[in-house]
């Protein structure tokens, strides 16, 4: 059994009895200068990514938002991370949103290397083809975004990529989801609740 | 009256009120190394900066984590900010957490401009002098990290400004406070709630 296999919940039979029992939500396109929708509030998210027949995911708290359009992010990939060179070498990621639903598989998948596992396999995940790019998308998320490498002048220093989303498909319900928001320590702050200030903004800042 | 004025909100009198009703947070010292504990989570923040006598604040929403040690974070200051300019020429800045309880004031700060008003005294903000940086903090925030410019080799670029924490400020209580993530269109999540996972952790990986 390889050495990060330490805890009982990293087993796919558990992965794959969790997975029969959600539906997958269902997704549509959705304008790629607006992703900031979903970004900007900080959650928790899966990289997907794919160098030829292996795949791999990652969990990343560390990303921003950096233009409208084009539309691009900011991703701190660690380059200790199996797959930092999956997506050095193939500049092409998929960053998808998981819910709370997914607690569980979004510790499992930041707790093992995918140097060791196949972590679509053991966690039961679906992998669904890009569209755009190579890297695959996580259909049990309830967005995805496709990102195609557009600078990579920081990656050297800061080990900060910046993307261009070249495509999005993001699930119509629920409107809000709620998400994860990693603090350190193992704990996730959850967000959801929403507060509407429309009325008070100048139209331009909205 | 200035344009930006716009709403009925917008009034000091009616800020200085509430302030009045609130009592500050008191604040320790808090390591820098462990500041992604609030800003990995996404929360907007309040920016300060002073430039000679003018003092101003911005509410951003894009920002990331970049390094534990040093403490480097990584703001997108959008060149059209009155901040930027002030921010660009003395490479400091203060990022101040605020709570759900200075929603108002959030919203308030972003729809105005530091051009027109003096956003201290118009919203009954205090301001306390950095005691590492020349920019001021803003007391009734939760946190406080003084900033002092890292990097700026984005800046032209991306308005991307790669800032070292050199000095970090917190409360004791809550533990966890409801903070604001900012999803567009007038729309903030509210982050509060706690998962913890601890236990699934490999303790290399907390």
């Amino acid at each position: 059994m390889p050495a990060i296999r330490l805890r009982p919940w990293v087993s796919g039979s558990n992965f794959r009895k969790d997975r029969r029992m959600e539906r997958h939500p269902t997704k549509s396109d959705f304008p790629v200068s607006e992703v900031r929708r979903y970004l900007e509030p900080g959650p928790i998210v899966l990289v997907s990514s794919r160098l030829r027949d292996k795949t791999n995911i990652m969990t990343l708290g560390w990303h921003t938002v950096l233009e409208f359009s084009p539309s691009l992010v900011g991703l701190m990939i660690s380059s200790g991370n199996h797959s930092f060179r999956m997506i050095r070498e193939t500049g092409a990621c998929v960053i998808n949103l998981p819910t709370t639903k997914l607690t569980d598989t979004v510790v499992a998948v930041g707790n093992t290397s995918g140097a060791a596992i196949d972590k679509f396999a053991e966690f039961g995940l679906t992998s669904v083809e890009g569209s755009m790019v190579e890297a695959p998308l996580i259909q049990e998320c309830h967005a995805s975004f496709e990102c195609r490498l557009h600078d990579d002048a920081l990656v050297e220093r800061y080990n900060f990529f910046i993307f261009e989303v070249v495509k999005a498909r993001v699930a119509k319900t629920p409107k809000h989801p709620e998400t994860l928001h990693y603090t350190g320590d193992g704990v996730f702050m959850v967000s959801g609740k929403i507060i509407s200030r429309r009325s008070q903004f100048r139209p331009e800042m909205l």
